[in-house]
């Protein structure tokens, strides 16, 4: 055990973890590459689809969303390109540049920016993807706008702040190791410099929903489970159904795509914290120890919206979260959640500024997120313990090929 | 292997990692208490002094900063009362009340918020410090005010935000997972709703500088290693030295703790990135790679501030930040860093808002930390690359035993 500390290696993704122990120590100072067992925590970044959607959702997030500087298309692509090489080293566990933070000239800046030397992958994943912004006259891309990507309506309540929302651009990137996930967004933003600039950015912990049944549904900061009834890895027909963008949707360049929402909802958990376990549960529909729907037994027990309680009144509230988040009440709707929590210091009113980065994945936001999230915010109960300020909605292309770069579907089609 | 799931497994803490497998499954919904492995990451709350100082760094911070709201002096002492059993509590894994987090009337909030459920202590620590300000004429301290804990002076450069400095109280809650952190810290404000509130808060991930010999070096975000040179666990003589206050120091009350500094030092890692790696190298005093003195060979060799290069200048420069901050060149003053780095979002500018949440420890802030940042804000050539953004100083009192408080020495003394 070198160069690589302990607290690393444990933090190793879920699958395999099989303690990697070479690393890089004194002069070998590239990332945990080479060794065989450091790959058992690298996602791999080429396929049909891009990784961060379906792969299970890992600890960290950090989450940025940017805006194009340049009105040059061919420097949008070019930029696109090095990105894409970035990534995929990143992804592998490796530095960004061929010299990487310190091999190349003393008297140039590194190429890598050096704080995630030592780390192993982390199961880092980077997700992009395209806001409707991009598609005004600046690029030529007015044409290829999918209809469904148009800017998300005003929903009841809504509270958006818009120095957290929009953006031509953003970037999704999830690790183990929030160090990993942050190296990653700063280099590629870097790379961005003179092209690109951050317009907001988000930090994000202990993943709000389970996006596999391999994983333990963890607990949201109203600390209930998260993601007992969410679209799972292991359910390939449903995200062909709910998640992945077919040619005949619309715009050919989005097959084995996906729409990305990201909503940043600030909870009010001072005001939930004084509310009564009781009404807790009539909000959410659930019970907070095991996660069972209101009236069965165990967490995956099926949601029944019509068990009727003593009064007659279904145990499931008319109100609650869960029936009008429900597919039976959205004609069948369905999305992938994949949010993370989020503490952003406290907000000058003697309270956490504490909530949930929600993003989903959608094959329709028109069909999916949209009515889903106009039901809840006329009618949800637990509105009055939320309120959403930030808003974005981008396009995720299909995932690139060995030869590919980001978005090649778009601007090579 | 059933409530608890691999990634808390694998988030625990360096020592032991037993690998917990009891959890909290079904009904058994108290947190991963009574397993003797589980307790494998608690560090003991009770000792001579607070838990969270000389414990090897763990990987996440939330740190809050209070303000008393209550001018009754046994008010506060009573939350501080209710604050230890609290922290006794959580620290051992547990959940804050006795009926936690479902196990109360549904008709009431439940006592604990729920979102640690099923997740072991993780090595949680929980620091609580005094600042000057609670030393005022509201609560009959303004005797007990050691000399030492004064508001600290303006530094040159100093850009201090009121709203991210000072506060009554502050609490430093370190653990492997930050939503163990989170909850922790939020408890704690919840208990002291009417008598605190928040005044800031901050998260930091990924810790700045190693505090024990056995761990690995981190980098901070400008990807140099940090903590080589820092004050170790392993070595009690240097910290009664430097750290632990005596009752000789002054006020009784304080013998056995110690004095915390905050500084949020924003880093403008865009310009530092395009820095000459042999620049970055001559600001710190250390080579990037291997973290090694300049001159020297390897990351631990001892700094010699003497050596001289070709042209008779010193090779390590005389105005880098090592030099600057070594004991040689400040009549031996040493301090314990333990900060952690930051990103909170993007500052509206096109850059990530990212920096060093730095936290440090040390016996007489007059005759070390001041000194020190004195010698750094005046010559430091680190400070074109930072800014120190927030500020605050606590006296944190000695250790707890099993029948004390947070605290007992200065209120009963
Ligand atoms: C802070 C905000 C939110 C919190 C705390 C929250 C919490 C929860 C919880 C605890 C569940 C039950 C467990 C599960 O099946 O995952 C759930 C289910 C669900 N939520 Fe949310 N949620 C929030 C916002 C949203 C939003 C904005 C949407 C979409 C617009 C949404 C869509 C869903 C869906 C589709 C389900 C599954 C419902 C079913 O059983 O069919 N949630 N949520
Ligand atoms: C963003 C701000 C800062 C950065 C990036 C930074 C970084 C570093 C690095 C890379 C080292 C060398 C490795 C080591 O021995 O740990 C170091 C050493 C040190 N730093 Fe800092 N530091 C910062 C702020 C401060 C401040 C505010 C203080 C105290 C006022 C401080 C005190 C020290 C001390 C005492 C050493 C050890 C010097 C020796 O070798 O004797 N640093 N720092």
């Amino acid at each position: 055990m070198t160069g690589m500390s302990r607290r690393r290696v444990f933090g190793l993704a879920g699958a395999g973890v099989a303690l990697a122990g070479a690393g890089a120590a004194g002069a070998g100072i590239d990332r945990a590459l080479g060794s065989a067992e450091a790959t058992t925590d690298v996602v791999p970044f080429h396929g049909q689809h891009q990784a961060g959607i379906v792969t299970p959702a890992q600890e960290h997030l950090h989450f940025a969303a940017l805006d194009v500087t340049t009105k040059d298309r061919a420097k949008l692509v070019s930029l696109l390109k090095t990105w894409t090489d970035a990534a995929r080293r990143m992804t592998a566990g490796r530095e960004v540049g061929a010299s990487g933070a310190v091999g190349g000239s003393p008297a140039a800046p590194p190429s890598d920016t050096g704080e995630a030397l030592e780390l192993p992958a982390s199961s880092l994943t980077l997700t992009i993807g395209f806001g409707p912004s991009l598609f005004d006259d600046r690029f030529g891309l007015a044409g290829r706008r999918p209809e469904a990507l148009a800017e998300l309506p005003a929903f009841p309540k809504d509270k958006l702040d818009p120095a957290r929302s929009g953006g031509d651009l953003c970037i999704q990137a999830c690790a183990n190791d929030p160090q990993v996930a942050v190296h990653a967004v700063r280099n590629l933003v870097r790379l961005g410099f003179g092209t690109t600039e951050v317009r907001w950015s988000q930090l994000g912990f202990g993943r709000s929903s389970s996006t596999s049944t391999a994983q333990t549904t963890p607990r949201n900061l109203f600390g209930f489970k998260d993601g007992t009834n969410n679209l799972k890895a292991e359910d390939p027909a449903a995200l062909d159904e709910h998640v992945w963008v077919t040619a005949a949707d619309g715009q050919a360049w989005l097959a084995g795509g996906s729409y990305l929402v990201a909503r940043r909802i600030r909870m009010h958990i001072e005001t939930w914290d004084r509310t009564s376990l009781e009404e807790q549960e009539q909000v959410i529909g659930r019970t907070k120890g095991s996660g069972a729907p209101l009236g069965q037994q165990a967490e995956f027990d099926p949601v029944d919206l019509h068990v009727g309680g003593a009064g007659g009144e279904p145990l499931v509230p008319v109100d609650a979260h869960i029936r009008l988040a429900s597919s039976e009440s959205l004609n069948g709707a369905k999305i992938l959640r994949r949010g993370y929590n989020f503490v952003d210091g406290s907000d000058g009113l003697g309270h956490l500024e504490a909530g949930l980065f929600f993003i989903c994945f959608n094959r329709d936001p028109r069909k999916q997120f949209i009515p889903m999230q106009k039901a809840l915010s006329a009618k949800d109960a637990m509105m009055e313990y939320i309120q959403h300020t930030g808003s974005a909605l981008f396009a995720v292309p299909p995932g690139v090929s060995e030869s590919g770069y980001w978005g090649d579907t778009l601007f090579e089609g």
